[in-house]
């Protein structure tokens, strides 16, 4: 094992060099698939050690198993779920695709997309739900023993992530690079069965730009995928917790995990379906996005304003730069150890020097991409830029959230004159704890956009802001893996619980669990300020799908009423194919009017905002009604299954179980095919400018009220915490009851509608960018008919 | 009295035709002042006639003394306070002044401009202190009796509120046009002690842009009293209620309005405060607001781009709505009257009539304006738009937060379940509010733009939004009445209790009272409606600042930075006066930049989502320590005072009303400073660009949040008062308590967060507006320096 860490960092350190050699950058997607590769073979290892562990007493394994059969009879009935949901857009995709609206590879590339993230889900939670046993066995034997079994089931699923999203990029453009855009094909084009894969005649400058905007289009079978598993998982989840915790712990008075309350196992079911297999294809998403959108943004950067030499450079940047990451990652990974025997302080070290040596090395790495591939040197300004933003917001975080600092301690001090004013004050903590975040993504914005060259350039500073989240995110692997341990330290916690091991073990996953919220708030910070420029990034690439379409339409249906606005711009240019072609970002302005002052765009925002609100209400209420349905299920079995109380009667755990699986996947579904409607809706109605708003409006206010709910629920939840070790009177106390409370309040906050908003902004990009032809093509015809055009 | 109405509505009725007839508009300003002191005239009539009403027994004479006193020991206290404010700000303004970087009526009309809302605010308090002890005595009578009393004090309120801002508007007016800017003055230019009033060489054309650019400045002094009479009232008025319950309801367990409990003065002193005198000072604002934005934007449409001959006709329109807009108010306010021993309906069919003859007639009214001063039609449209736009959210709110519908009554069902599911399910209700006033507001953006010709000329679509928000407030005069009277029947309820009359008076006042509430709901459509199409109108005003600025700086400092934008722009124009002076929307957006693309516009936005949820947060968290402190207070007070629960001990009221007046005081300073700092320093940093963003991100975040604040807020404490009314267990029961614990969170959303961020909206525009010599000429300085430039 030790060696192949050293092999790996060995790769690291020449890579740099490795690229600039590589004089026709031809072999860097290899090096990526090569990459993905040692990621999803590191993971089959880390995989392989955790199995080997041992599982634990009959008891735990018995409790184990009750897991693992929830968790997999839910993802089951998810996937089965989002495969109807997939079915129905690939049907549509297919019809738009013959009728030449839809670009012809999205059906197939939508599915990959959504297989691999849906692969991930799967792959982690299995390793999860197995893991949970072993690291409660391993806590008996040590801090240190129960921190490797749940550190490493962790990357098996940080890894898992990185490997399959950088293996299904990578593979995608090695496909359309040398099989389907080769010479002979864009000069006399490709067509299969009636779909013109290539159009004849499509000249070698724009090859690039045609692979990548396609390539762009991929990312929506992850969001999709992403947003059914973090909508569903957070409502499963917090459906189980806050109905387990209104009947067990305030109603009938049993501790929390008691193997009395028959909605325990749907609880830590909740933990898997949600914090990992949720939050793996949230990050998943992110991951791929911000390449793809950094690759499309680097194309255009071959031509149009501030043109370079080689637009190549530019494309190929972010996936050299997530492939070293990758191997970063693990080397970070393995050096996450500790002696036997080793205190909280000893872990807290070795799993920030992990973190801290990956992200040391990357900076280092991408200085050495950047100036090897001879790209601009400010662009490795934008991405330390997008670093240390994600360190910012993670700090910031932890100060909100953490007991250890004011605003946790003063919603704790609230609790003392009731739950009105816990509410109240942790509400203000959350709203207030949005402003460092956004000052921080301003300035981390405007950086990269300006150290990238962006005032001299638009398109270039774009790009700027785009490679700053592909910097921020190239170490997912193992910031990932650290989120991604703390609910299996949890759940090994309630497997410890329910199998009634000695108290020491709980207080060692606990302390395992504590340790992983510290360094959980960095991943946060690294999550929602990547999802923040990716969309910002994604904003720009919107509009190169625009101009790659319009382009298209010239072609297939030239008399459309969309090209009038093209035409009256161009007029007296001349041929409209070349003016097309070379239109920049300005063009686009006057164009299509993308100022503030166009209503269309001004109703854009508030639409944007307000789905933010609307999507957040929508899962709040499906937590509501799924927790109401579990807490009539758990009332009734406390009366009707006799002995149950004194723990002679057994609880019937499959059928709140059940219960969580259905309410999730019933209430999953109207909020997400909002996600989907809205965007095309509004883009057929308000057209290009009114998508543009509604993106920014649905990312500024997403990502403050994001903000505000995660970081409220935190700091609620840490303030019980604080309250239960004894401050204000500690467990029971009155100020105990207004702080749980506040919790079960947080609970859906920050578990359900916060973490969703991250998928909603990113998927109403994805969205907007794949239904670009059909808004492109008839929203002119709608806005005539509504009289909202000249 | 009846001849007097009757009187009204002739003249109201011949207006149009007058306006027509009137061939140089120049009388129309004086028919505005005449309006206006109509409106004063008959609201001391109003005054007098409550005054002369019976003021009840000793003890409610006294009681009502001491309400009276904390209200205007309150004023007092705060006019000192803004008072200070208002100097430094006009020390600021004079030297900015005599640098030339800021018109120099701007010190002086920022005066008049706080005075006069300051004035409204003293009015509108006197008056509803002394009718607190009238209304209950009326009551007492009977309930139309109640009623008369109290609407007529809220019709002192509505029509001093729409008298002196339409006075000031037109007094300054006639100044301007008629004083200041005349033909010899525009030739010779006018300097007063080196300060210059008008430069020498004001061509005729550019009259009406000098003079509404300079008196769109003068809304900043009613915007800022505005806010702080706002969020000073909002915070003492919650401190004083959530203080009053939580000891007195939860701990002491004695009703409401409780003599023996020490904040009950406080509480109804509260009441005056926060809900007469705030809402008047924010209305004050908007309909000062909205009037000035439409005669700006009306004067640019007499040049640049879709130039019509005639600009006075579209400065004037909105003086001249307005003015017949109070007129009609008068005859809607004589409408108000039932016979005796009227039942509750027959009350509500009265103030209805009032209010719906009002709105007809205006639409009438504004038809006959338009047409007579030969307006396009479609601007009628527009006003239609707005006027329907404001109903329509009122019903929405109406449905949100009354218990005859589903969603109070479902948090009612959730109160059940405890505390926590009572917030979350209110929290998910006032998310998904805003989702019919976003769409509404939307459609009638959409529709006033489209309507008055927007597609074919951006200024004139502006212009039709912005007069759409004068339709909305044209009639302010009554539904501010209907608005106000609402918190004096709360007073005389508390006034009743208090002095211990009979039950059957405390029934009559809350039925009033929950009349109120229906007729409010409108009232508040049509602010928070208003306050968007201002907030969107001032966006475009902004701009019309900024080009008269670059033409001012032109003369005053030809080497400025800020100059350069424009001369790269204009390269080989010839002549840059008279290119800046025919600067178009069009031209600032490639200009400034002005696009969604551009990362400081984006930045601006999204620094103003967060400062609206960061204001927010402030202005609960103030509410919490004040309302600690008040606890703190009242159970010192309990344990003290000896004999003070068996009614034989003085709880000591002043003090209480002292803590709750230095809370509100102290609080009310750095969220209102804020609003104020925040756009200087955004537009000094991210310039033009960024200053639009701030004000679209803080209209947006900040439209959706007030919406969600304010009905979650109106739906917890209508939850609360269905289950009071024997539902659920009534009270006492443990659904009660939670529902109390809903109705608590929901005060400081309802009363003080939501409201203020109605003016937060406008402020932050109106500081822009102001600001915007500072901004134009140092911002290119600021951003060389931080490379945030070419």
């Amino acid at each position: 094992m030790k060696k192949l860490s050293l092999a790996a960092l060995a790769l690291a350190c020449v890579s740099p060099a490795f690229a600039g050699e590589c004089s026709a950058l031809q072999c860097a997607p290899f090096f990526a698939v090569a990459a993905a590769v040692l990621a999803l073979l590191v993971a089959f290892i880390c995989y392989k050690l955790m199995v080997k562990a041992p599982e634990g007493s009959p008891r735990m394994i018995e409790i184990a198993a009750y897991v693992r059969e929830g968790a997999m009879a839910y993802l089951r009935r998810q996937y089965k779920v989002v495969g109807a949901v997939f079915a129905i857009l690939f049907v549509i995709f297919t019809i738009l695709a013959i009728f030449k609206i839809q670009n012809p590879f999205v059906p197939i590339a939508f599915l990959t997309g959504g297989f691999f993230s849906g692969l991930c889900g799967y792959i982690g939670m299995n390793t999860a739900t197995k893991a949970s046993s072993r690291t409660a066995q391993g806590a008996s034997e040590g801090l240190n023993r129960g921190l490797q079994v749940a550190f490493r089931s962790g990357a098996v699923m940080g890894l898992c992530v990185v490997g399959l999203g950088l293996l299904d990029i990578s593979l995608w453009w090695i496909i359309l690079d040398k099989l389907v855009f080769t010479a002979s094909n864009m000069a006399n084009g490709l067509s299969i069965g009636g779909l013109d894969l290539v159009h004849a005649g499509t000249d070698n400058a724009h090859k690039y730009i045609e692979i990548t905007t396609t390539m762009l289009t991929f990312g929506m079978g992850a969001s999709t995928q992403a947003l059914f598993a973090r909508v569903g998982g957070g409502i499963y989840t917090k459906a189980a917790d806050v109905g387990a915790d209104l009947v067990g712990k305030v109603e009938a008075n049993i501790p929390e995990d008691d193997p009395r309350n028959p909605a325990t196992i749907a609880d830590n079911v909740g933990d898997n379906v949600g914090d990992v297999a949720g939050m793996g294809a949230d990050l998943y998403e992110s991951y791929c996005g911000s390449i793809l959108a950094t690759a499309s943004l680097g194309a255009a950067l071959g031509t149009g304003e501030g043109a370079v030499e080689n637009a190549l450079a530019f494309v190929l940047a972010p996936m050299l730069i997530a492939g070293i990451g990758i191997l970063l990652s693990i080397v970070g990974i393995f050096l996450v150890r500790c002696k036997e025997g080793a205190t909280q302080k000893n872990l807290l070290l070795a799993l920030s020097t992990g973190t801290w040596t990956s992200t040391a090395l990357i900076i280092i790495a991408s200085f050495g991409v950047i100036k090897g591939l001879g790209l601009p040197l400010g662009i490795f300004g934008s991405v330390v830029a997008g670093l240390v933003a994600g360190v910012i917001i993670g700090q910031a975080t932890e100060y909100y959230t953490s007991d250890e600092y004011k605003p946790t301690k003063g919603i704790a001090n609230q609790a003392n004159m009731g739950a009105a004013t816990t509410i109240i004050d942790g509400l203000a903590v959350g709203m207030f704890s949005s402003g460092i975040p956004v000052v921080t993504i301003c300035v981390a914005i405007l950086a990269a956009f300006g150290l990238a060259g962006g005032f001299a350039s638009t398109s270039q500073g774009l790009y700027g802001i785009s490679i700053a989240a592909v910097g921020m995110l190239a170490t997912l692997g193992i910031t990932l893996a650290t989120d991604a341990y703390g609910p299996i330290a949890d759940n090994a916690g309630g497997n410890a619980e329910m199998s009634g091991m000695p108290a020491e073990v709980r207080t060692r996953t606990d302390a395992l669990d504590s340790l992983g919220n510290t360094t959980a708030a960095t991943g946060k910070g690294f999550a929602i300020g990547s999802a923040a420029l990716t969309a910002m990034a994604l904003l720009a690439a919107y509009l190169e799908e625009v101009k790659i379409w319009l382009g298209k339409l010239l072609v297939s249906a030239p008399d459309s009423a969309c090209l009038k606005v093209v035409k009256e711009y161009f007029s007296g240019a001349g041929d409209l194919k070349t003016a097309i072609s070379g239109i920049g970002m300005k063009d686009f302005v006057s164009m299509y009017d993308l100022s503030l002052l166009n209503p269309l765009l001004l109703c854009g925002i508030f639409i944007g905002a307000m789905m933010a609100f609307v999507f957040c209400a929508m899962t709040m209420k499906a937590v509501g009604r799924a927790a109401g349905a579990m807490v009539q299920e758990v009332r009734r079995q406390f009366k009707e299954i006799p002995g149950i109380m004194e723990g002679s009667g057994k609880p019937d755990y499959a059928r709140c179980v059940a219960i969580s699986t259905a309410g999730a996947q019933k209430e999953m579904l109207i909020p997400s095919l909002l996600a989907i409607i809205v965007p095309v809706v509004t883009g057929l109605v308000l057209g290009v400018a009114g998508v543009l708003g509604l993106l920014a409006g649905g990312l500024t206010a997403g990502f403050v009220l994001a903000c505000t709910l995660n970081n409220a629920g935190g700091a609620w939840d840490n303030a019980k915490k604080f309250i239960e070790r004894g401050n204000h009177g500690g467990k029971g106390s009155d100020a105990h009851k207004a702080a749980v409370v506040g919790d079960t309040v947080g609970d859906p906050c920050k578990d359900t509608s916060g973490p969703a908003l991250n998928i909603l902004i990113k998927l109403m990009s994805m969205v907007s960018v794949v239904f670009t032809p059909v808004v492109v093509k008839f929203a002119p015809v709608v806005q005539e008919w509504l009289g909202l055009i000249k």
